[in-house]
C-alpha cells in the first residue's frame, strides 16, 4: 500500500537540510520512511559552479535523477539556480564578490500533489552560510528551488 | 540565569515557519523557551508592498523592532526584501508578472554569537506557495534574511 | 508516417513571430504540416501580467497545454517569463519605468530532441517593439523561452 | 572664444544635484558659465514613472533634447535608468516595495570628449533620499547615467 | 537610386543568424541587397568576455564601428549586453553557474527609421543554444539588442 | 563643543571622492574638521572583488570599522555592494562582462541623524570611470551605499 506524502516536497527538503546540519544520520533516519526519493550532501566553495556541479553529481550518482536524459538535467539545474538565488538574495555570486558559502543540501523528487497527473516534482533545498572568507564572519543562508520533472 | 541559544537565529527562524504552517499553537508552545523574541504571522498578495507592510507591522505590534528608531525599520527593511528574493526566485515581483502568494512569517531578534560585542541580530524567515492567482496552480517557496541591528 | 522535426523548436517560433509580423495568414500557411503544435497571437500593453495573461489564455484555448494541469501552467509560466527577459533586457518592467510592448507570440509544443525519453517540450517566442508610449519612439525586441513539459 | 570643458559631465551633473539640495539659485549661478548645457528640477514619487516623466519633461521643455527625435529620447531614457539603477540599488522598484524618494536631478548635455568626433554625450544625475513612506524614515542616496547622444 | 530598408534592423540581423545557422554562405547570399551593413560569425564559450569580444573584434574588422571612437564602441557594447541578456535570461553568467553557449551573431548598422534625422542605428542579433557544458544537454536561445549610434 | 553634522552622511562621502579625484590634499584639508570619521583611497580592476578588498582593507586599517567585529564588517559589505551596484548600473560584473573600473572610495563613518539613538552609520561613496579595458573608452561613473552600524 502506498504511503500518502503528507508534508510537501519543499518542506520535507528543508526539513532534511535542517536536521542534517546537526546531525547527518538523523537525517537519514527521520526521513528514510518518506514516499519521496532524495540524497543529502554538502558542499562548501567561493564558486557557484562548485555548488551545481556538487548537487548535480550527487544527483545522478543517487540516481534522482538520470543522468543521460537532458529534460531531468534542465529540471535539476533550474531548481538549483531558484534555490541559489535564495542563498545570494540578488546577485547570483560568491567569490565575485568577496564572499563564500558552507551549505548542506538535499535534492527530493516525487508526487506531491493528489492529482496523480501531476507527476514528478524536484526541490532542491540549500542551508548554510555565507559571509566573508574568515571564519565567523558569517551568517546563516536558505535557498528552495521548486520544478516539475 | 541566561540560557544558551544554541539554535543559529536563522534556523529558528525556519523552524517557527515551518511549525506555524502545520499548527499555529504548535509553534509558540515549542520555541517560547528561546532567547530570541519573536512573533510569526500570515499574509497573502498579489503585492509584495502587502507583505512588507505586514511584516513590518506585527514587528513593531509586538515590539520586535522600536517603530519611531529608523535603524531598526532600515535593518528589518533589508532582512524582508533578502528574504523576499528567496521567495520569489529572480524578480521582486508578484502580481506585476500573474503571480500570487501565500506566506507565514516569523520576525527573530537576538544576540546569536557567542561574543556579545555582536549584539543583537533580525532574521526574517517566510514560508507558503506561489503560483499563478488560481487555487492549486502553485508550489512551496521559502526566504529567510539576516542583518544586524 | 511521422515526419521528422528537422528545425529546432526554438528557431521554429521565431520564424513564426517573424512571418507572422508580415502577414498573419503566411505564417498559418507556411508552418502548419509541422509536426510541432503551435497557437499565434498578438498582444500589446504596458502590463507584463497582461502578456503573460494573453499568452496563457491563447495556450489553453488553443491546446496547447491543459488548463487544469499545474504541471503544464508551470512549464510555460517560466518559459514566458524567459522569454520576457529578452524583450525587456535587463528589467522584467513595463509601464512601472514608462515603457510599452506591441508584440507577437508564438508558443510551439514538440518533441525537438532525437531521443524520444527527452518527450515534449514548449517554445514561447515574442517578437515587436518596445518604447515609450508614444508611436513612433520605439525599436524592435525579440524574447525565447524553452522549458520541458 | 570656446571654453573648454574641464570638468567631466558626469562630475558636473553630480555638483548640479548636490549644490541645487542646498539652495537651487546657487546651482544656476555657479554653474551657467559652463559649456554644458543642463536643466535641474525636483521629483517625489513611489513610482518610478513619474521620476522617468520628470525628467523627461523637463529635458525635453528646457530643450535639452529634441522632442521628436527618438534617437534623443531612447539616449536620455536609457540615462536615466542607469541613474535610477544607483538610487534603488539592485530593483527599480520604489511603492512596489513599499518606498518612496525625494530627488533632485540634473540633465546635461555637452562634449566631454577632446576628440570633437566623439560628439554629444548626456549626464543624468540623481541626489535626494530613498526610505519608508514616513518622514525620516529614510537616508541619501545617488545615482548617475551616462550615455552617448 | 537608395533603396528602401523595407524591414527593420532587428528583424534583419534576426534573420541573418536565423539563416547563417543553417548555411553559412546563404546569408551573404540572400541579404547583401540590403542597405544595411552587417558582418556575421560564430563563437562558443563559458566565458561571456569571449563572446562580447567576438562580436566587437568582427564589428571592428569589418568595419561596422570605428574602432577608435568610443561612442561608437560604447554603442556596440550596450547592444551586446542587451542582446545577452535574451541569451541568458536573468542572469548575465555562463561559466559562473555552469552553462555554456554556442553562438552565432550579427551585428547590423544603417538607418531603420524613415525621418533620416533618426539616423544610425545597430542591432545585435544571437542565436544558438546554451547547456550543460556536455554536448546536447542544451537548447536554444537567442537575444536582440538595439541602440543609435 | 561638538560641532553639528550639518551636511548629510552621504553627500560628504560623495564631496570627499569629487574633491579628491580634483587633488587628494584638498579632500584631507577640507573635510577635515567635519565630526565624521572617514577614509578616502584608490582602486582600479577588472575584478569587483579586489573593490570590495581594497575598500575593506582601508576601513579597516583607518580604524573606520572594528577588524574583528562581524556586525561591522557586515554593515560596511552591504554598503560596498549598494554603492557598486550605482557604478554598474544593473549587473555588478567588471572583467566577466569585459569592462573595467579606475574608482576613488571614500567611507564615512557617524551620527547623521539629530536623535542620537538613531547612533552610528556608514557611507562608501564610489565615483570614476568605467569602460572597455582600452584607455579612453570609458566614461564617468558613481555609487553610493549606507548602512546603519
Amino acid at each position: 500500500m502506498e504511503k500518502d506524502n503528507q508534508v510537501g516536497i519543499g518542506k520535507f527538503a528543508l526539513q532534511l537540510v535542517l536536521d542534517f546540519s546537526d546531525e547527518t544520520d538523523a537525517a537519514n533516519k527521520n526521513h528514510s520512511n518518506s514516499n519521496y526519493d532524495f540524497c543529502i550532501g554538502k558542499t562548501g566553495a567561493m564558486d557557484l559552479k562548485k555548488v551545481v556541479s556538487a548537487i548535480e553529481t550527487a544527483s545522478k550518482r543517487n540516481q534522482i535523477i538520470k543522468e543521460d536524459l537532458y529534460r531531468e538535467t534542465h529540471a535539476l539545474y533550474h531548481a538549483i539556480l531558484e534555490a541559489i538565488q535564495g542563498v545570494t538574495r540578488g546577485q547570483s555570486q560568491l567569490g565575485e564578490i568577496m564572499r563564500t558559502v558552507g551549505l548542506r543540501f538535499a535534492v527530493v523528487r516525487g508526487k506531491p500533489y493528489k492529482n496523480k497527473a501531476e507527476g514528478e516534482w524536484l526541490a532542491v533545498a540549500l542551508y548554510g552560510t555565507i559571509g566573508a572568507p574568515i571564519k565567523g564572519l558569517e551568517h546563516e543562508t536558505v535557498g528552495l528551488g521548486i520544478n516539475h520533472i
